[in-house]
């Protein structure tokens, strides 16, 4: 283990004053809401990259809505390191999600500046615009961009109404054919680093102010349609029942039960629907969806198979039909062991003993990992609580993991 | 035992003829539909009443809406038996249910016609108006006035389009002020005896006609309220989970449990709401009704109460609130051993096994059971639907239990 760094600060309370500055930028009036393309999101787009010449790199914003930021590395070194997140947001959202990646990148070079460090490589900061997928039935559009694997037929996804990417990104002021022809080059690249928060209560349960992000887990969600008997709910005997209810329930018992068994493994059933409900009729009718994650693409296909078998068991057990089609489905993306490394070596320097996690929620990084290593940091939230207005990070958290951002970027050689 | 005794029947087709055409008696175009003091139930009052008159009985129409036809017993005995089912229906209903019970009455005073025989007691023929409660939000109101137990306030009650109970009497013909004049003195009358379609499947599943009915189960209605922590299906560790779904899983597969430990009992989730759920949302709120019913007021109490276990400990596993609100209440209804004893023994002439059943739905007899001495015969129907169009009983099986309930009366003394 190194010796702590420590570093000095260009302003200890500015970091908190851009969240709240860049969280006002909302398109509603009770909270923040600001979708891709969005004239909330020019707005965001035009402070970030203010803030990012004011940090000295040199800026534009891209055929994808993206807001860059270059900082130039040694003379003769074109090699290159990705920094950022997303300013894109749920509707009612908090003001952390995203933001955090954006404003602590750019509060890292200038970290790193206020102290005369010169990296020897050069860094682009990039504040995405569509990590959500809120607005149009795509997602990760900025990264995929960047990562060269933007399809141009998204370019005809429609939103709520009825305008197009391609006609969205126009009134932007990009040029949707450009969108695809932006891919860095994959030798220009040798990684991309984000800090994002974490969306979930790990780190807060073990009094953790950051961990180190192993994997952004594999996911695939289903919908399952279950098909029984109605009866009478007085006078049909228990085993005479094809109740697609009491199916789902021991499904449900069943699939909670593989997900605790396996580490790693999380399975949610969220959205429950039983048309024509009543209370005293055996319900015949119900579709519910099914959300696997796992922090591998073995772990996650081991999961499927069983939860495969116990709908089997289920079905067969109450004589009731059920069917489970899958609606997505999204491998694992493995950050890199030696930025895994990098970040953890960094924690361990501030005194800190480093956790590493996977990330059930998915990243620009997703995207981005299809060309270049990647690494992540997550910083503590309150009750695990994002995507609604009480999200929550505290400034000491949030400075601390923008001093590990900071130093990491120092042990980097690009 | 005694010897079967064969039974000349007036027209071997007629009771089924008869179905069909109060069953075409209907509201609606697709399917039968007859609410309470309806033009259509008016209609099917006028059919059944020109049935008792061409059966020799005395009609008339009472204040409740209920047709009556009375048989005089022998001369100085003024001691009555009460026969009947109602002639309402649910929206979309069967022919059977109710029906089956007033026209098969009818018939069997004409088998006994037939055959030259006079009952020592006069009989009353009940053609009940509100059985289902569907139109008002009361029920049983022709049992109830027939009983003495008809409550004036139900008269302002009101339908769906704002028409008071009171006004859809008057219009009906009715005095309302009457309703709850019309009880039969409690010693003029010895007993009460329907014949109704079993609506569910136990019969049929055993290859029986017939079955004798001990009880009119004890039900239980309870909404339950449940109040966990909404969050991110991807980031939330199982085990820090505070999940309404899984919690309500866990509790439906214990209350099942429960159900099946014990004859008798049955226990029925069948409306679970789940608002603004989604795929990748863990659950935080959720309502669904419970519906309980058991043989006999003791075994009702228990199950309540290993419910109640069942739910404090699925609300500690699972750190979710639940909140249990009971809406409705209604004790078990014994059938008179005697008349249970009666039918039994009837059933036994055919050469069958009398099975004793109880009936988990209610009927007209719990209002009159207040009274006097109650017996039920159930008729198989096909896969235990009822309430439906599909709604099927043979025949075969309508002829028999019409003949053994002709017989039954042969054997009872008044």
């Amino acid at each position: 283990m190194k010796t702590t760094i420590p570093l000095p600060r260009p302003s200890p309370s500015r970091l908190m004053k851009r969240l709240d500055e860049l969280g006002a930028v909302s398109s509603a009036e009770d909270g923040l809401t600001r979708l891709y393309l969005s004239e909330a999101h020019r707005r965001a787009a035009a402070l970030v990259r203010g803030w990012m010449e004011q940090a000295g790199l040199e800026t534009r914003i891209d055929d994808a809505g993206t807001v860059c930021g270059v900082l130039a590395g040694a003379p003769g070194n074109a090699r290159r390191l990705l920094l950022g997140s997303h300013i894109d947001s749920v509707p009612r959202a908090g003001k952390f999600d995203g933001c955090l990646g954006v404003v602590a990148a750019i509060e890292a070079i200038d970290i790193l500046a206020s102290r005369g460090v010169r990296l020897p490589y050069a860094v682009e900061v990039l504040a995405f615009g569509d990590e959500e997928g809120v607005r149009f039935p795509v997602t990760l559009t900025g990264a995929r961009a960047v990562a060269g694997t933007f399809s141009p037929a998204s370019l005809a996804a429609v939103d709520a109404d009825g305008i197009t990417l391609e006609r969205a990104l126009r009134a932007f002021g990009c040029d949707p054919a450009g969108v695809a022809l932006i891919g860095r080059q994959r030798e220009d690249v040798f990684g991309y680093l984000e800090l994002h928060i974490e969306q979930g209560p790990v780190l807060e349960s073990e009094g953790l102010a950051v961990g180190v992000v192993t994997a952004i887990s594999a996911a695939q969600r289903s919908m399952l349609e279950f098909a029984g008997k109605a009866g009478h709910a007085g006078t049909v005997p228990m085993r005479l029942r094809q109740d697609v209810f009491a199916a789902l329930a021991e499904l449900a018992v069943a699939i909670r039960a593989i997900a605790l068994r396996q580490e790693g493994v999380v399975a949610t059933i969220g959205m429950v629907d039983l048309p024509r409900g009543a209370v005293n009729v055996i319900p015949s009718q119900l579709r519910c969806s099914l959300d696997l994650r796992a922090a591998s693409d073995a772990l996650l296909a081991e999961a499927s198979r069983a939860v495969a078998e116990a709908i089997a068991a289920a079905s067969q057990a109450h004589g009731v039909g059920i069917s489970q089609r899958v609606t997505y489905e999204s491998p694992a993306t493995t950050c890199a062991p030696g930025l895994q490394q990098a970040f953890a070596e960094a924690v361990a320097r501030t005194g800190l003993a480093p956790r590493f996690l996977p990330s059930g929620a998915g990243h620009d990084g997703v995207a981005l990992a299809a060309r270049w290593p990647i690494g992540m940091l997550f910083v503590r939230c309150k009750g695990g609580v994002s995507h609604h207005p009480d999200e929550y990070v505290a400034a000491e958290d949030a400075q601390l993991a923008t001093d590990i951002l900071a130093d990491t970027l120092t042990r980097l050689t690009g």
